[in-house]
C-alpha cells in the first residue's frame, strides 16, 4: 500500500521506548469533500511532542507518529474546500477536526469545541486515527489548513502553527497592546516568540527567567528589561506592575505562586501555556483576594487568530529561532531528547522529507 | 476613661477562647481631620469574624474586638470631611483606610491598596490598632464611611457593608447584565446577596447548592434553575454554560474543580469570594485547557462601587435575609458558634447596642 490509501512515517510504540523512533505504515482517515491532503516538507519540534512520547500527559496506543508544526503542499483537495487549491504551500498546526456546528465553534471558539480532533493521538468520530507530522502526507480538514505566506521560509513557518498561535491568541484575545505591561516567564520555544508577539502588538514586554544566560536573546527579541527569577524577593520590586504575565515555561509547579501573582495589577491574569505534567502547587485562596489575580490558561487559537499570526509574521519578519535537523530515526531522537533536557535555542524544524521518503 | 479617649467592645483573647466574649477597653488610632466617629446602632456577624477568632486565618493579638458590617451614627467628623455631617447614619464595613496615593488607589482599587487598614486585626502605619464594630464605637476614615440610604433599615443594611460589597463588586466588574449566565455557588450569607444582584443585574441566574433543601429559598431570591452539586456527574448536563460562576462557599477545598471549570463557557471564570481556612485543592494545568477557564478571587469593593450597591438595594428592595440578635456575651457566642456550624438563614445582626451599653 501507499499514498493515498496509507502514509509512512516515524513513530515510537509506547513511553518505555520514548526516543526510539522507526518508520511505520500509518492508516488515515478516509478522504471527505472538506479535507486536504498535504505532502509535507517540514515540521516543527513541540514540547508536546515530547509530553506525548513520554507518557507524561498520559498514556497512548503505538505506533505514534507525532508532530504538529506541518508545512508542506496541498495535493489533494476535497471538492468542497473553498480557500486552498493544489500546489499551495500550506500549514497544519497541532488540531485537524472540529464540528463547526455547536455553541462554541460558532462563537470561533472551534479550538475549544468539545468534539475537536488533535493533531495525533486522537481519533476521528469514526474510528480512524489521526497522525501527526513526523511523516509523508497528512490529512486535515480544511478549516485547520493555512496557506502560508510567501515572505515565510517553511521551516520558519513551522513552528508558528503551534508555538506561534499558543503564544498569539492569549494575548490578543487579553487585548494586549499600547499602554499594556506584558511579562513573559521563560524564554525558550514558547517565550521567545511570545516577547516577539508581545513587543510587535505595542505593550511594554519584560521577560522573567531562571537563565541570565539568556538575557542578551531576550533583549534582542523584544523585552525592555530581564527579571532574573532566581534573585531572592525578585518579586518585591515589581509588585503591582504588570497587567498579563504569559507563563511559558511548563515549570509552574516548582513556582512560588504567591511571588507571581504578586507582580499583577489588580484583575490582572497569570496565564500558562506551558503545560507541566505535574500538579500545580499548592495555592491558598488568600492568594487570590490581596489584588484580585486571575489565574487562567489556553490552547491554541482559532482560525481567524492563526491567519493573523501569519500574516503578523511576514509583515513585521517574526521569525522563530530555529536550528533544524534532517527527518531521521536519529533525527528524531536527537530532537527529542535535546527538547526534553531544554538544550535548544529555541525550536527545532525537522526537515530532508523529501529525501527520507524517496521523493526526489 | 471613655468616649473620645477609648471605646468599648466585645472581645475575644485569642483562638482557644474563640467564642468567650468580654467586655473590655479599647484605644482607638488619633483623631484626625479626614475621620469620622460613628456611634454605632448594630453590626453584623461575617463568617470573616469566624475566621479571625478560630485562628483560621492566622493568629492575632488579644483582646481582640471584631465585626466589620457597621451601622450607626456619625458624631464626631473631622474637619476635612466634605460628605459626611454630624448626625448622618452612616456604615462603615471591612476597611477603614488606604494612602488613597498610590498607583492602586488612583484606579479606583483603594481595596486593594497595598497600606491599607482592616476594620480590625489590623494596624495603622503610626502603630495604632483598629478595632471592629462589636463595640460602641468606631473611627474610620470618611472615604470609608458611607451614608446609608433612608430606604433601608439599620439592621438590614448591616451585612450590606461586607458581604453585600463583596458579592456585588465582583459581578459588576466581571460586566454581569443581560446576556450574561451566572451561577452562584453557595446559598449562604454571601450566596443569598449574590442571587439578589445577579438577578437585579440583569443576568440569567442559577445556583448550585449542596443543599437542595434551600433551592425555594434560592428561586425567590432570583435563581431561574437550582443545580445541586451532590448529584452524580451534575457538571456534565452544564457544559460550557456559564460566563461567571461566584463561588460564595468557604468549602472549595471540597471541590473537584474540572467539574466546576467544565461548567464555563470558554474564557468564562470561576471567581472565589468564599475564602475558606484550607489551600485549594490540587489542580492539573491541563485542567485550564480545555475552555480557558478563569480562576479568579476578590477583595471587597471601591467606594463608587459601595454607593452604587447601597443606591442599588434601596431602589429595588434587595435585603439580605436577616436575624437579629443582641448584643452581649451570650449573643456573641450564639452568632460565632451558629455562623460557623452554617446554622443561619443567612445573616445575623448584632442589635441592642445602646441597652448594653446603657446609652439610653
Amino acid at each position: 500500500m501507499g499514498y493515498p490509501d496509507t502514509f509512512e512515517g516515524f513513530c515510537v510504540d509506547s513511553p518505555k521506548s520514548w526516543n526510539k523512533f522507526h518508520k511505520s505504515e500509518l492508516k488515515p482517515k478516509p478522504f471527505e469533500d472538506n479535507d486536504i491532503d498535504v505532502e509535507i516538507e517540514c515540521c516543527g519540534v513541540c514540547g508536546s511532542d515530547v509530553h506525548t512520547v513520554t507518557g507524561g500527559w498520559g498514556e497512548f496506543e503505538g505506533p505514534l507518529c507525532v508532530g504538529h508544526e506541518v508545512v508542506g503542499r496541498a495535493v489533494n483537495v476535497g471538492k468542497k474546500v473553498k480557500n486552498i487549491k493544489k500546489g499551495d504551500r500550506v500549514g497544519v498546526g497541532a488540531q485537524v477536526w472540529a464540528c463547526l456546528k455547536c455553541d462554541t465553534c460558532k462563537e470561533a471558539n472551534e479550538n475549544y469545541c468539545p468534539h475537536l480532533v488533535d493533531t495525533y493521538n486522537a481519533k476521528y468520530e469514526d474510528g480512524s486515527t489521526a497522525h501527526g507530522g513526523w511523516a509523508n502526507y497528512i490529512r486535515a480538514h480544511e478549516y485547520f489548513t493555512f496557506k502560508i505566506p510567501d515572505a515565510l521560509e517553511s521551516h520558519i513557518a513551522a513552528p508558528l502553527l503551534c508555538a506561534g498561535i499558543t503564544t498569539y491568541s492569549p494575548l490578543v484575545r487579553a487585548g494586549v497592546g499600547p499602554g499594556k505591561t506584558v511579562g513573559v516567564i521563560g524564554i525558550g520555544g514558547l517565550g521567545h516568540l511570545a516577547l516577539q508577539w508581545s513587543a510587535a502588538l505595542g505593550a511594554e514586554t519584560y521577560t522573567l527567567t531562571h537563565s541570565p544566560n539568556k538575557a542578551d536573546d531576550a533583549k534582542k527579541l523584544g523585552a525592555k528589561e530581564v527579571i532574573v527569577t532566581t534573585d531572592k524577593g525578585f518579586a518585591k520590586k515589581w509588585a503591582f506592575k504588570f497587567d498579563f504575565l504569559l507563563n511559558c515555561a511548563d515549570m509552574t509547579h516548582t513556582f512560588n505562586m504567591p511571588d507571581y501573582m504578586s507582580m499583577l495589577k489588580v484583575g490582572g491574569t497569570f496565564h500558562m501555556v506551558g503545560i507541566p505534567d505535574h500538579p500545580l502547587p499548592e495555592m491558598a485562596p488568600m492568594a487570590f483576594t490581596a489584588n484580585a489575580p486571575k489565574l487562567s490558561g489556553s490552547h491554541l487559537g482559532n482560525n481567524q487568530e492563526m491567519n493573523a499570526m501569519l500574516k503578523l509574521a511576514a509583515d513585521k519578519g517574526i521569525k522563530p529561532l530555529v536550528e533544524t535537523l534532517d527527518l531521521s530515526e536519529a533525527g528524531c531522537k536527537e530532537a527529542v531528547e535535546r527538547v526534553k533536557e531544554n538544550k535548544v535555542r529555541y525550536r527545532f524544524t525537522l526537515t530532508g522529507f523529501d529525501k527520507v521518503f524517496g521523493r526526489k
